[in-house]
């Protein structure tokens, strides 16, 4: 086995000793490889398939038997991936993904030496067609070729990262021989090439819950042909492989006191456990907390407000931008330091009202409607004044309440109190930007010690990358696929209540935030 | 388990218990209905693939839920075919397959009553490439589609007579659920698409001994697309499948004392053995034997003499003909009958040499030759002589010592006597036809008791049927595959001298053919 690292791996390759043939000798040619894979392994169980056995003859005898084997392991069988030349030292590669509706980042990775060769990230070329989810699954439902398409903008766009990535590096797609993705089961569906119609109505039923290892071939992706494709399991509609590898990643399950695990997307996902138990729910929380609803929100990018600081005398708002451009916009992260900001200087009340007497000569009105200017035209990059809106802070409040809500009610619901939390991991791009102790101030998050707080990435492509390099990790996600108990959200009146309750900032029972102060909001300039 | 025999089944059906859809459970289709598989067949190893689970969805609602699952196991996992409305009493069919390098036999059984449902019985299309294996394997290596071309002419073929009995019978080719196939080393490359350019070069190296189980799908057959298909393994070159199938239809491994099984096609096929051990060696010794040489030879038809008797006392020569016709040719069986006819008359002398005191005005003679005119013209079916040429006579006294040879090499092998011998197996429509007492006369097959002879038919076809409807004869197949020892004939000295000592009838040592009469070629009429 080539494998350098402890793990045991479930792609790898393997230089099988290989009798050449001769009239004492003759056994066929896949046999005579199949049995020096077996001996090499120490596994009886060896398998290889048609289309790959119709090419043995032709490159056993090419490289004069002497051969590097790619295998790979299912269900206890190893299967044959492709047979390389033994006396070369090419590398072989794999691609972990993280499949986001929005964005899709790839990795290809040395599976020898277990390091990042490159990257690729692009938006989601589906988005063409819809940027919600849903818009695409009616798209996919009401169009005769609607599914086959918005499969084949994702393989297209793989590709053609993949042909940019091979050629800069210099790789033969024969030589990617592995891949793991991740995405929520929706676009797990789309790249199957699975109909997404009864995810999206009663009683919301996946076609798969956990799929086969597919082949590239299967799917027209430019890797080995042969080469495994393993696919998240999802738990049903809502909580999809994207949280399964978010969860291996996070590493939750090998802690022995319970832990949050957090991820903002457009829906707000949120497990409890630890490597006993897991709890999960999703809930919708996100939009707001993405900055996505907002007049003035954008995702990351050069000029894009990502830290803003108010000075408490001169009530001067001060932001900072991705790579110090001059202002655009602001993102998820930005805004939630921005609205903590106001509070913490008294511009908005704990109804995250904005106070006149304070904000003065920032706030302007429009069709009845309040702005603050965050930005004056004269400093803003588009030569128009950043504002925030009334309306805007209020999106940003309902949806911290909804988050601090759900982990309430989770928590709740497996009777473990906020100060029993060991770790909270906050999970996606919004996790490595947020100021924990923003959201602490706006209540979105509980008032625990900050140095529990951990950002982790994308721990989507994380999972994926793991899976990749990993039998334990395959068999991990098993463990958290079959471990894990969803809770349905039921918005009844008590959840109601919770929410009405942490619809204020920070909350209404101000001793939940011991930490935060109390603000006036008195005007006493 | 919807089997009603004793015998474990590979291709079976189930009905699986689904609970419907619904809120408190919304597991994904293809979970809930491999879910309902595990627990019908009380195993953890349930697999479905892409393709087929890309329609679960539709088929599931289609028929409401309930369903009844076609399956096959493969390597200790249970794989889905196919899912069929379960309120229907339709039936389940399987294809057992001989694909003989001339003709290609094929049986439709009903998998759930164990009937043979229909047949089909076609020339092999390929002989419009060449009549024998060795052309057609030229063809395939010398020509850019040829071996597509070879493996198409036969799915067509096997297509067309698919259609026909399926028209007849009113199946659909969903419910054709299972396949097995077991021909020579060279047919079953054809049949898979697989090269045979190195089976015919030394030192003769097939591309697979053991063909994994492949779909309906994967080679464009018209029956289930998932329906697996089982191709009998070879042990190489000169050993194929359709031989595996007949030592297992043969029953010859359940034998407590040791037993001949001999198939005479283009290649005498000879296996010796018992349930503990097999060998087995194959040599060229058939063309003559199958009639095929002789000038009046032709394959079994109307009017083709399968029968001879010639009178002692007046040597009138009277023939027999398949359904009576006036005769037109002789296929093998009635050969060895008429020569070993014109041994015991005197016509022909040990040597085999047309005596022409004895044969008197039925000899004739052109270009040096001689013939005897076994039917005159005025009897004839084809309106002219029907005549046996010493050069004919001579190439079935090589097969047939070439026979005897082989069986004598064998034994000699194992060191096993002829009088050990239990039973003897013949096999083929050779094996079918031929009078046990004609070919012992002539030397061709020893001389033991008439009673252990025992005619087997179409063996391989037989052999495939029994692996069509039983795991345990699946598994048996394995056991014969890795149990037997191929005996590689050389044609040293030793050989060449038991091969001369056979050129006799029936032999130089008379001791070993005590029952067969002395028999004077003096003229004494």
């Amino acid at each position: 086995m080539e494998n350098i690292s402890e793990d045991k791996v479930w792609i790898n390759t393997c230089v099988p000793e290989i009798t050449p043939p001769s009239l004492k000798n003759n056994i066929a040619d896949t046999d005579r490889l199949i049995k020096g894979i077996k001996k090499a392994i120490d596994s009886e169980n060896v398998s290889a398939d048609l289309f790959l056995i119709k090419k043995l003859p032709h490159l056993l005898r090419q490289y004069d038997y002497k051969v590097k084997a790619g295998i790979y392991e299912d269900k206890g069988i190893w299967n044959l991936i492709d047979v390389f030349p033994a006396d070369q030292d090419k590398r072989f590669y794999g691609l972990a993904v993280d499949l986001g509706s929005t964005t899709v980042v790839g990795r290809i990775i040395d599976l020898n030496k277990k390091t990042i060769v490159d990257e690729m990230h692009f938006n989601n070329p589906q988005i063409a067609i819809g940027s919600d989810i849903l818009t695409r699954i009616h798209y996919a439902n009401s169009n005769k070729e609607g599914l086959e398409e918005l499969q084949k903008l994702l393989i297209t766009a793989m590709n053609r990262e993949l042909a940019r990535i091979r050629e800069k590096h210099a790789i033969s797609s024969r030589y990617i021989i592995g891949m793991t993705i991740a995405g929520n089961t929706a676009m797990t569906h789309f790249f199957l090439g699975l109909t997404p119609y009864w995810i999206c109505r009663e009683p919301y039923i996946p076609v798969i819950n956990n799929p086969p290892v597919i082949r590239g071939g299967d799917i027209g992706l430019d890797i080995n042909l042969n080469a495994p494709i393993f696919v998240f399991p999802n738990i049903g509609s809502y909580f999809g492989g994207d949280l399964i590898a978010g969860i291996l990643a996070s590493q939750i399950t090998h802690e022995k006191e319970p832990c949050f695990l957090v991820d903002v997307g457009t829906n707000a996902e949120v497990v409890i456990g630890n490597s006993d138990w897991l709890m999960a729910c999703a809930g919708a929380a996100g939009p707001a907390l993405e900055g996505g609803v907002a007049s003035m929100g954008m995702m990351a990018g050069p000029g894009v407000i990502d830290k803003v600081k108010i000075d408490p005398d001169t009530l001067k708002i001060n932001v900072s931008t991705i790579s110090g451009a001059p202002p655009v916009g602001i993102c998820g992260s930005g805004l939630i330091d921005l609205v903590a900001q106001l509070f913490l200087a008294g511009m908005i009340d704990i109804r995250g009202k904005l106070v006149p007497e304070k904000c003065a000569d920032k706030l302007t009105e429009q069709d009845g409607i309040r702005y603050l200017i965050v930005v004056p035209a004269e400093k803003s990059g588009t030569g128009k004044p950043l504002t925030l809106s009334q309306p805007d802070i209020d999106a940003l409040i309902r949806s911290k309440g909804a988050m601090y809500t759900i982990l309430t009610t989770i928590s709740n619901t497996v009777g473990i109190s906020m100060n029993e939390i060991k770790k909270f991991f906050v999970a996606g791009t919004f996790g490595s930007y947020i100021d924990p102790r923003s959201a602490i101030i706006l209540g979105m998050l509980p008032d625990i010690p900050i140095e529990k707080f951990v950002s982790l990435g994308n721990t989507s492509l994380k999972g994926a990358q793991m899976v990749l390099l990993s039998a334990d990790a395959r068999q991990e996600t098993e463990k958290i696929r079959d471990q894990i108990a969803y809770l349905e959200l039921n918005v009844n009146q008590e959840f109601m209540n919770l929410f009405s309750a942490a619809k204020f900032i920070p909350h209404t029972d101000r001793s939940l935030f011991p930490s935060v102060p109390i603000v006036s909001t008195a005007n006493n300039t």
